[in-house]
């Protein structure tokens, strides 16, 4: 077994928690904001402290590197320092922490690697700020959409390309932050949901990532006055799209696990206490593990949507904004993963991630295995989210054992 | 009859309506913007070119005026020079510049009244920007609330008492705006509803103004992971609303008219695309002719939302914001607007008003009386609101007749 330094690792997980939190309680780190910026410098602190060769990417992903004496393809561990709006201090942010804490620790009691061993803070996978979800990942794994910088705005206007000037990054260097030479990847991550902490063990090795389809739909009605357009002359949006959000939630559950579907904004126009909406838009998240099914569940919100919209005399158009498949995670990788939870003492669950991983981006350029813990009350993306301290160790420490397994034999 | 000038009329609202006129169609010309200063002078303009005595009081209401003969109480005409956004050229418009030519007209024909005469363009009734619904009208009846200058805050969180002292006011002397000395309001208005077009005639006199309760509905579930937890595991505040949305339109539905509600904004939060909905809040706009059945209705829309919120384990919060009365108008002022519209050849309709109006405000210091002219597809609170230019001719000359009726003998 390797040991690990407990105190240090739930200190600096506290320690990161501080970076992005909000008055209100939960905390929001979006890519390349102050409280970013702030983060990644802690990380780097952190890996310089371990002896590890510390770069920022093109993109803004920092690496902690010691050389292998074998060389090669390199051994990677980490997940993203990014988090959604009112989220936690675990999700990604153990897998960053943890990988620091792993590296160093092997580092520190068994020297060199014979394989290069690294550790990464992915800029951002939530896409809470640019919708440009996996954003580190993809440009790790050459996935990078031309012009994608440009052509993404967060809320206030700025591009995604102005953002990255503000923190010294150079857009027309993003192909820089492109690697080939990874051989395995591997990501510790909370579940985000139950069935660890209700039905155990401890520990599971994910072989599946759900696929995930993000919809928008948008409705119109006509705006009229609340006050002087009687009940039954109206082509109210908003009503139309009730009845709409209901009708998804139904699809999604008639479907049944692991179907889910969820409208997480939703505006309208023009937004007056005393005139009927004409106009309303929200966006629908669909998964399914099954590529088949996802594809089924996206085609049959689309059409209650429509059968809701002619009900009402309403019309409705449903644009996909984007339609990522399922990802298989590599079989051998998850062996490797499986056989350190053992090692640890824990016989682990196979698990079908509901959640999208930035392993599942990177399993495209590298072999990738994902190690989960539990998450209290299946709690995640929003400020109660937590571990047991005893299973963030226990997870760190799989994932030490799993490193040691590639990197030292 | 009195003579108007029908082309300056047409052509006054032409200008009028280029005044906030958004890019996308419609406008929105709110309280103490530049779009409002613009329009004030605009009208202001018109005043002085009538040979009328203009002042700004201390809200920014702007003021016509011709000295009666005899002196005494004042007869005055006018109606708001603000809109909602995305509102159309006719609601408030209409009755100031058909307030402007009707008096205009008649003292130009006519000499000096018997009785002061004035045209009003009343600063805000719409609660668009401040949700001060009737400021101006409030302001001058006397029914300003301490301190509320300084409490109302736009969306950018500027106060109404600096967006006052912005445009030249001083919230200090916002009771300088008090008028005792009103013998009678009468208001020219488009009908925002469809009856008159439907069923004619083409002119009606208002007899009640439906009471409005303005209501804010906070629905608390939990915020989870969109991806990592089961349709049957979730406390989704926004489903929940869906479900208090449709059931709201059921309650006033089932009431039967003239019971209206209307839900026309809407925010959930955390606001993520991959974040099921932790908390939604929403206004409802409720009402009735009827004091007792706007009561019951606003009751009904209460228990709907808490049944709703108990089958789906979610809190529910009802808040009234404001809950405003019906108003009987006074019975001798209808007397004189229907005198007014059969001289005009039009026995008008006695009509219930669905939409609030400063006529109902100023009913507290005033006689107040309300002329209604057809709303083309009954639409109104959207850049479609119209009215037919023969109606819009129509409606003047019969504010004319029931002035000259008023101030003339």
């Amino acid at each position: 077994m390797v040991a690990i330094d407990e105190r240090r690792l739930l200190r600096r997980l506290d320690e990161l928690a501080q970076r992005g939190a909000l008055p209100g309680g939960g905390l929001y780190r979006a890519l390349y904001t102050p409280a970013w910026v702030s983060a990644t410098e802690l990380v780097s602190g952190w890996m310089k402290e371990a002896g590890l060769l510390v770069r920022r990417d093109a993109v803004g992903n920092v690496w902690g590197r010691v050389e292998g004496s074998r060389g090669g393809r390199a051994i990677v561990t980490g997940s993203h320092i990014d988090t959604v709006r009112g989220g936690g201090a675990l999700d990604g942010a153990l897998g960053v922490v943890a990988a620091v804490e792993a590296v160093a620790s092997l580092v520190s009691q068994l020297g060199r690697p014979l394989r290069i061993l690294e550790a990464v803070a992915i800029c951002e996978e939530e896409g809470s700020r640019f919708n440009t979800n996996f954003w580190g990942a993809r440009a790790i794994a050459d996935r990078i959409e031309p012009d994608e910088a440009s052509r993404a705005r967060d809320a206030d206007g700025v591009t995604l390309a102005d953002a990255m000037r503000g923190v010294g990054l150079d857009p027309a260097n993003v192909a820089q932050a492109i690697r080939r030479d990874i051989d395995t990847f591997v990501e510790l991550h909370v579940e985000q949901g139950p069935i660890l902490e209700e039905e155990g063990p401890r520990l599971g090795v994910v072989r599946t990532i759900v696929g995930t389809a993000h919809l928008e739909v948008v409705v119109r009605g006509q705006p009229d006055h609340a006050g002087a357009t009687a009940m039954d002359r109206r082509r109210d949006a908003l009503l139309g799209a009730s009845a709409m959000m209901l009708a998804i939630a139904d699809v999604a559950r008639e479907m049944g696990p692991p179907a889910v579907a969820t409208v997480g904004t939703i505006a309208v126009e023009p937004a007056q206490v005393n005139v009927v909406p004409g106009l309303a838009r929200f966006t629908v998240d669909a998964r399914h593990s099954d590529n088949a099914q996802r594809t089924l569940l996206v085609a049959d919100i689309t059409r209650v949507c429509k059968v809701a919209g002619r009900e009402r005399d309403l019309s409705v158009d449903v644009r996909t904004l984007r339609d990522r498949p399922a990802v298989q995670l590599n079989e051998r990788a998850a062996d490797v993963a499986r056989r350190a939870c053992l090692a640890c003492g824990v016989a682990p669950r196979d698990m079908t991630s509901g959640a999208g991983h930035d392993a599942q981006v990177l399993s495209a350029a590298a072999h990738a295995a994902m190690i989960f813990v539990p998450s209290i009350g299946g709690r995640s993306h929003c400020p109660e989210e937590a571990t047991a301290a005893e299973d963030v160790i226990l997870g760190t420490r799989a994932l030490a054992a799993a490193l040691r397994d590639l990197a030292y034999s």
